[in-house]
């Protein structure tokens, strides 16, 4: 079943493995005339690169980004966008290792069962590599966005016990600067220094740590969204679940609302310099499916990396139990270069919804086809 | 756009508003061959009716379902499978002061900005009542899984500040036993005697809880989902994330794995009778987004019911700040309820995974097609 | 798999077998705010009713539709309409024939192999009865579109030898009278004759006719459909294709194109009233897959109704030759009912790709969403 | 909206423009075990290259085509597999002077009024060169069906006024071998001579010629296809008249049957060797949207190249009428080239309902899942 689309209007199909020729996407249904070009592109590549962050896999790629089509003296043509990145530092030897046995909290027991047999240099489909086309195409999605004025703001909330209270500045320029000014993209000067400490002692310790990342989308007008399954919350569930490692997802007050009352969780609704407001937003800026004019606010939490040094306790294809001691460059924690991923995927539901919504209603309809 | 269906191979669509002539579903893709009724379906049907649970809207319906098309002779023919349900206490008046303003938590605002109106009986397309579809159309996944020993169980986990530890019998008979002897749903004698207490107390306070729900697929087998976007945890996420009033979702380990190592967090692969096993269950029965063989766990947190009696700030469509104190038939918890509606997506989603996942090799199309 | 959706943005899903309960459609996607009732349902499904043409089946049925959800006070409120029919005049005894044998020209053999067994009362799902969900659902579309301008007008042009020439009038108007007073919906007199003559000439030697269904869309703005896969002639093709007995779609010169030389077919472009448009039509408005701003022009041919008097070889399930005489109430041709089902298909078409279409360039984008 | 993706199970997403860095496929859903190789693709994007043929395009070039993912030690993967071909011979001058003008019959306009500019290079994604992904996502699927058993087989009817009678060899090898003998695939030798000589004429007289293509699909079970919408025959019309230049499609007799009776246009069944077989194939083996076990058999017919040297009357995006000679490299005719692409559609659509038809029954379901 063809599984590597997202998006129903603004759609990508994305392709590649982490030893194969390179990796890839289609982005198909994107609107002609936004302004595109590769150095866009590429600054959400290099947020993902293993260089840019010190507590990532050794190995190190440029991942430049090739736009080879749907781009036209520098503007979208409306026809498909299909952009690449050539697989240039494989270490092929190093993961032949795992050809013949199942690595603990990896997919390749999964992809043996499912297909029959699997690509099994590095992680294959499943690798960490595959969010290159998640990224370049949520890029696309991320510059559309951006001429409608709405702005997704992603970071890392939690490492291991390091969790930030509460990062949000009311001042956005001073959030993203702060984001920026940590190594692990967490807006919290002493916490970084506390999470960096102890991603050194998981390393020491040949193990590896989970964490949780915050989404923050600003700027999206009331109403996107479907009542029914298409919800915007369910939508972005998705997307977020289809990360590698996430096992969790939670909008506004998320587990929280569970213990408590309704009339702690409502949002009272207020007329505010004319315009309907929340004076709380518990809901996470969701209510019965679509947007209600407040932020969109969401968390995701990430398994720690499953490649450890540690040995642990597995199988192999000859079905004999074995010890086995994972070798090869591996992120001792996703977190950090996973942000970039989570404000991509964010991007994609969004704009896919965007259109959607613009078919809502007969008025829509006649303001673009009235003449 | 079209937003009322779910599922690409095996698809149910819904329709219907709490007070319009009636709701129901439309089942399309489903294999011909499965032993099908009106009896079957309405066994599920019972469990989702507001007259079974004392803590539910006093709005009494048989919500019989009536099978009008795609079964003859007691079995699906292949073709679509239409139910539906009539509505026949509709108490309209009951509803008429929320024709003009917004109540809090609800989808009202959301409607109004998306369509330009609403019906705004009841909570129209928002109500409950849409879970009708869901239930129906789930009934007729579960007995399609049934033939092939895949059994789904959903309980209630936690109402407001009362939770159950491990309600996990060994023994899925038991298990299933003491869930049907509370009546919330809850497999655990004396915390359904607090989780009661506290509703009792939440209702005369003219306010309402939250809760959680955790599910348990048994008997899956391995390869189950795609391993990029169409993950089986993301489409989970996605089915029950689209039930109104979740907030949030998680698998196995769920949130607990943000401060968690990997050594704690990876399941060991080991031989047992000659099969490959996991020691432990952390993931949740998925690995790279495919079913790994383990029972499938995950969790979901309702928020509590947002109709409440206690007065609450809103406005109207006047653009005026008004004060509201909701009237009406109102449920002062949604999980007992919810519990069979997070069977029946899961149902859903398993069944179209499970048909999708025929064509992953060619070894199965081989096993259909060669004579 | 399912496949009784149709559309993408604008979708329809139909349900229903010739001797259930009843057939029916749920319209999901269609804009809010548009004006629909019964009534304006009602003409179109009279139109497409048996008792409406005398060279059609003696099954005699109100075939009232009515709406089950998804209209409000007068107006699509956004969320899915419902519509069904109720099944009244079922013979069942006179089907009983053809439960163990297979009619020549009909799908109870191709069911079998599919599925395994059939309703094998009347077509079941293949009878011609299950346009009702086609024109119920089509004529929600042809609703919208008129608020746009845009008209669709199909008729006979041809049943068996006898073809009309030119039955265009550049009068519109003057078209549908003459369509709306042949009984057979041929708009020329003296051929309605001829072909009633032939129709009479036919049932009294136990065989029946085929014939040729023309369609003109008028007032579709140019751009409409998608470069590659998705061209407005694909989409149209498919739809009209998929209506039972259709055996040829043609656009434009169709057919003729292939003896054609490319300075005959091409269209010139000239500027009139500083308008761009095209000196003649041969392209039948598509160029490229997308609506050229001219009239759209198409024809479909169907088979003669398969089910005939006469006597006919086939077999029977066990594998016996057999001789057949087929009983029943069947329509000597399938041509003139099966006008109003291409004008539904055809409106379902244009809704979806008009609505697709707003999304396609920022222009648009911008018209909806700036304040 | 997203309208460059190809199937629902078996899923191609083409990308590319003439005269960008090049044009390329990602076939998603394809079943893994495959035996693949850049080999067997080139194989069939030979037989659509300019070079092959005399009355083509003197732009020539390899079109070599690259596997970049999806294939690992020569067989599928069951992950997307990508493929491209670079862009080498582009002149782009020679294509300057249709920047600022419409040419008759081409897309040009349409394009403008779609997305408000155009890649006016070439026909960007309107050219010819688009097929060079369905060709390559199409040999994919052949190269899979042939491991069931199924052959598809195109080749040229008609070209202009001369037309070949009844190219059917009961012999399909020697068939293939008169196809292959001629050079523009038209399995007769003497019309083959006589088409040769017409398109010396056209081309002499600075115009074109059009053509039909005819098909017929060996192998397939009966059963493929869904009653309703997803027709065979209307998957199988939509993909052919996907194909740029294609103004009709037909099934067995076609139009033909307009005329005809239903006691002659019915095709009998009968008992062969203890099969059920059919007398005559009228219905171009197709039943109630299902193939019904005999050859599919359908025609396409294929307008003359729009691009003529001969002078036209158009208008420039100034609102001005002018006259046009259009220069350049292009196909006097269309039809030969196209014979592979409608094969590689073909295939798509029968790999992709042989994939959905698996899980028609629960008998098939068991097949699969059993132990």
């Amino acid at each position: 079943m063809a599984g590597s689309s997202f998006g129903d209007i603004f759609r990508i199909t994305t392709w590649g493995e982490s030893h194969g020729k390179g990796l890839g996407v289609v982005v198909d249904g994107c609107p002609a005339g936004i302004t595109l070009n590769e150095d866009i592109i590429q600054e959400y590549m290099n947020r993902r690169r293993p260089g840019a962050i010190r507590f990532a896999t050794k190995r190190n790629e440029a991942d430049k980004i090739t736009i080879m089509s749907g781009v036209f003296e520098g503007r979208t043509t409306g026809t498909p966008i299909s952009m690449l990145v050539f697989n240039e530092d494989q270490h092929s030897k190093d993961y032949s290792q795992i050809a013949s046995c199942y690595r603990p909290g990896h997919a390749d027991y999964t992809f043996d069962c499912k297909y029959g047999f699997r690509d099994y240099r590095g992680g294959g489909r499943s690798s960490g590599r595959e969010t290159i086309g998640r990224v370049a195409g949520g890029a696309v999605a991320l510059a559309f966005l951006k001429e409608l004025g709405i702005e997704i703001t992603a970071y890392t909330r939690q490492i291991g016990p390091v969790a930030i209270d509460n990062p949000l500045s009311t001042d956005l320029l001073k959030l993203r600067q702060a984001i920026m000014n940590s190594e692990i993209y967490m807006p919290d000067e002493a916490k970084t220094k506390d999470a960096v400490d102890y991603l050194s002692r998981m390393t020491e310790n040949m193990d590896s740590a989970g964490g949780m990342v915050e989404c923050v989308v600003n700027g999206v007008p009331a109403g996107l969204g479907d009542p029914v399954f298409d919800k915007l919350d369910a939508q972005l569930a998705k997307a977020i679940m289809s990360i590698g490692a996430v096992k969790g997802v939670e909008f506004g007050e998320g587990f929280r609302v569970a213990a408590m009352s309704g009339s702690e969780n409502n949002d009272s609704f207020r007329i505010n310099d004319g315009k309907i407001t929340k004076e709380t937003n518990h809901s996470g800026g969701v209510l019965g499916g679509m947007s209600d004019g407040s932020d969109i606010v969401f968390r995701a939490a990430f398994k720690p990396t499953p490649s450890i040094a540690k040995t642990q306790h597995t199988v192999n294809k000859d079905g004999e139990n074995i010890d086995i001691n994972i070798k090869g460059r591996h992120d001792p924690v996703i977190v950090p270069r996973a942000v970039v991923v989570v404000e991509a995927m964010t991007g994609l539901v969004i704009a896919d919804l965007l259109l959607k919504n613009m078919t809502a209603n007969i008025d829509n309809v006649k303001k673009v086809y009235d003449k």
